[in-house]
């Protein structure tokens, strides 16, 4: 990361090779938790495994045409996934009638990781990025990265109280909601916890292992922002190598 | 890139290939013009190659010493050179008794690269980071990444007319320059170049080749942003491979 700023070719190869070291872990369904992964290498990504995989543009788009009752929708996303064209190609596949406008805001990443959320700089920056996006008068604003939560109340200052934020995280969630009933995953993943428990003391740690994080670099950095975003440390992290993990653990 | 916020070992190992990609096109001297992988993998970069390297810290910290005149010295930095202690030593290492104030600054780098040095926002910025280094009455402050000279004006604003600003950047074009002239390599650059003239149309294409820039990832991110530090387009710009490619021509 970052992967705003990254190539089609990197995010793809990063993506994929991430994908195959959550699928050697035993993963039933994966979430591609970032924006710009999922507008550029989904398809990539869903060939690469073998179970459901939920992106991030579909079920924001879907979210978002909903919400702006035919009027305009708004995205704002990094420079790679604005570049990608692939919030608009969703939302006009959905609404062909929709009028889509996009902006690219990079300092936004850099605000929410320093924990400059309710500062008078990221009021300042949100009227630079979003004030012209009212003169559109959008129904809808995508908040198409993983990071610009954190600055909805900014956010939806700049662009006037009636756009509706769509969090692509929050709907994406619905999603996985939905094909874990689908797909049945639900069942298994009770079914395992209960066995689970009935095993005892080697089961508990198990269990934590539901909350368990990998990351391939700066993990006290990766530890540090989370906890901003989470609310609370995340419980296990665990350093791993990912890159070339496809060639040794090649399905 | 960026590398400001990436650990230790993938500094280095992104470094140490890149040096040695470098090497394979004949390259004589090789100036590591980041201060982060200055700061982290100079001394991996110099084992892996076999021509004279200059860094920036070391240049930045002199420069930094003879102009605080025995004051406090300021240095900003990403968020991984400050962790690193490298100006801190190197400053310690050149006047004991020297003070320094440590500040990262990570929204620099996103505030040049968007083009928005003049900005109001900038200079909320440079207020957030920079006004309680006053207090230290620092002599000089190290402006200790690539980007932060972009931003000079505001970052003499935030600190006061009394701190003299030091790019570490110009400083390591005088050691460069040094280097040339102890190395001799000055008459061999001149002497090459007088060669290739003389070979006529190719040499021609040969001189050209003095400004080239090489890139792994984003060309069209990279152009527009060096654009942007350079004031005119990259004239040769190459997308290469440099990922284990000190596997394929190690020396």
């Amino acid at each position: 990361m970052p992967y705003g700023t990254k190539s089609l070719s990197t995010v793809e190869r990063y993506a994929i090779e991430n994908a195959r070291f959550l699928q050697s872990r035993g993963m039933k369904l994966l979430v591609v938790a970032c924006n710009t992964a999922s507008a550029l290498a989904l398809p990539a990504i869903r060939r690469s495994v073998s179970v459901p995989v939920v992106g991030m543009i579909g079920p924001g788009a879907r979210a978002a045409v909903a919400a702006a009752g035919g009027a305009a929708v708004g995205v704002i996303a990094t420079e790679s996934t604005v570049k990608s064209g692939a919030y608009r190609r969703a939302i006009s596949e959905l609404a062909p009638a929709s009028r889509v406008v996009e902006r690219a805001c990079p300092l936004f990443v850099a605000l929410a990781e320093e924990g400059w959320a309710e500062t008078e700089v990221a009021r300042l920056v949100a009227e630079e990025y979003l004030g012209e996006l009212r003169g559109a008068a959008p129904g809808a604003l995508v908040l198409g990265c993983t990071h610009y939560p954190i600055l909805r109340r900014v956010i939806q200052d700049a662009v006037g109280r009636s756009v509706r934020l769509i969090d692509s995280g929050e709907a994406a969630a619905r999603e996985v909601e939905e094909t874990i009933d689908r797909e049945a995953l639900r069942r298994t993943a009770t079914q395992e916890l209960r066995d689970l428990r009935e095993a005892g003391a080697h089961a508990r740690f198990l269990c934590d292992d539901l909350d368990h994080f990998y990351v391939t670099d700066a993990a006290e950095r990766f530890a540090h922002v989370a906890e901003r975003f989470l609310g609370s440390a995340p419980r296990r992290l665990e350093a791993v190598e990912v890159w070339g993990h496809d060639e040794l653990h090649a399905r």
